[in-house]
């Protein structure tokens, strides 16, 4: 059960959005930068990781293809554009070095692709889209990090695509709980199929 | 001040966004289904529409370029893909019928290009970009329905295209208190310079 | 058998690329403008309206999905950019006048979306490439005019959108014979399956 | 004077297009992959690197902003789509080798972003038009290779984004005669500016 306030965040329009059959994994921005301690990104905590980690494997065991997302930025930040200077914390990702590293809990297996990103959407300035059409995806499963940020831009870019997104509510996190809560409930509302850890796992092992 | 639970919804790392010099204003969706009570996507109240049409006449007396966006689907839906299958709702913009027109109170003066969109973002799917990049715009002024729909997937995109978005808070609108202060807080927090009425006035008295 | 200067158009390195299961077919830009002797853009000949029609006719029979575009300016022409610029006779589709329509001969058929474009491609500033996605589209069928502006510009998009093109070489057309045998080549060398009517035809009918 | 043949490649209806005053410009694919003679997408020759090295000192000396392309796949190809079932060749660039490496005589000066692409045009799946409008740029300088490629496809997408695309001539090459002066002819004719090497330098002179 949610703890936004019930009466701020009343039940909305949205309906239930079946996935597929043709799933692919995204696993967006699972980098040091955000559980590093000494990065300004830093996340509260790395409770993620495990649930993460768990669909990630089912989605393996599944056969289902799996790509995951990081953040770099040319040495001087010049591909930074306007994020960059809303986000000065984002220049950690210059030059692309340790803190725009994949953490080990949720490692590219060989052969899974590393999409390279500027901005917040895993869609936006890359060929993420012309990968999966041309693999015949129709659904978007999302674990990552931030929900307000990256995890939600890129839900809403797989519909804006043609997919059904579907948000793995435990496999993903932010810096407070308000934003994390807020974005799953304008997520389920409008855009995706948002689902506990779980659900995901019972999802892809029915497609064995 | 915000509404929101403080606990919940911490201070955020973004910081201030000064406005460029070159600025257009979008208008987004401020179109009969969410101002007519039998439309199913009606939303609580008429309060955006005056702040919306100050600003819009404060960008015309500027000389500020606007544009408008309206949804439409083909007669039958067939482009509405995934998002038509989350929100039957807005199946009341197949035909692009009455629902879809703009309301009187911000109606686009001769001159002005409304453009006609499928999904949440001015961006996704129209040339809104190139029109403005064609005209050497560097900030977009955003302003319209909802908070949490339109309007934040539009203003994600401007940052993502390159361009400075500023959000008029007063000018902008929801369907709940809770979307829309959420919806702000992540704006100003990671993608935008949000500001009052007052503020975007000053601001576009200051280009004359 | 092409009829350009073989020393200056030597074999390619391209191989054959076999269509999908699922293909869509869109019929590009076969609009007044190009048909009628008093438009400047007209094309000498309309010799490619009977192979349309056939291609578009299998299309329906074999249950495949149709989609038209044309091309319309804001009556200003505030959204055709630098291609306005460069190309002044677009500026007859500004208004979206009769110029502007889809010629009788290979109307649109209920239920098929027009969609309405700025640019060359097809995909470029439309929704397109997700309704094609929503549809689970691997294949897209390219016919109509130019064969080096719109036609070439929508087929390249559709390969680096994740779709299959075949371009219907007999249901193409172009302005000279030079640059619509040039861009055939370069559409086989590198981006596409081009068949002649026949093929598609008979490609079309062993989907039934 | 081109040598196509003149009656099949007849006088075209664009306009010049005047180049403005904030350009940028962009360096395609001059990778070892193009000029190694162990590489089955060698050029018949390396007459393309003078003048495409001198376009770029010119536009370093006059402060105008720089990018490259080179092309990389995942190393087992999976991000490389259609495009790869079409050109096996292209599969040289999986794991981004040796072939994928910019050339010396046109090397990135420090500072210089480096865009790693996928597919044809330089702005397809990367975040070059981002850059480029949070830079405010009005105008793109294209050298590089091929013209009937990624050359093309870069000049389209760079008009269809709203700026105004500059093709060197003489600092673009493709693997035959052909489809180099075709492909300039339809740039020409609809697409772009283009210009010779001393009129690009002249231009760049007299941005100082």
């Amino acid at each position: 059960m949610s703890p936004l306030p019930a009466d701020m965040f009343p039940p909305t329009l949205g309906v239930g959005l079946p996935p597929g059959r043709r799933p692919a994994l995204v696993s967006v921005d699972l980098v040091q930068a955000y559980f590093d301690p000494g990065s300004a990104l830093c996340l509260p905590s790395e409770a993620v990781l495990g649930p993460a980690a768990r669909v990630l494997d089912g989605a393996r065991q599944a056969g289902v293809p799996v790509v995951h997302t990081r953040v770099a930025y040319d040495a001087g930040g010049a591909d930074g554009g306007v994020f960059l200077r809303k986000l000065p914390a984002l220049a950690g990702f210059a030059g692309g070095g340790p803190l725009s590293q994949i953490v080990k809990e949720v490692a590219p297996a060989p052969g899974e692709p590393v999409i390279v990103k500027q901005y917040a959407s895993a869609f936006f300035g890359t060929s993420l889209s012309s990968t999966l059409t041309s693999h015949g995806v129709d659904t978007l499963l999302v674990v990552g990090v931030s929900t307000s940020g990256c995890v939600r831009a890129t839900a809403v870019d797989a519909l804006q695509h043609g997919l059904v997104p579907v948000v793995v509510r435990d496999a993903v996190a932010d810096r407070a709980e308000g934003p994390h809560e807020a974005n799953l409930y304008d997520l389920q509302a409008k855009y995706a199929q948002v689902v506990s850890e779980d659900e995901a796992l019972d999802y892809l092992a029915g497609l064995r």
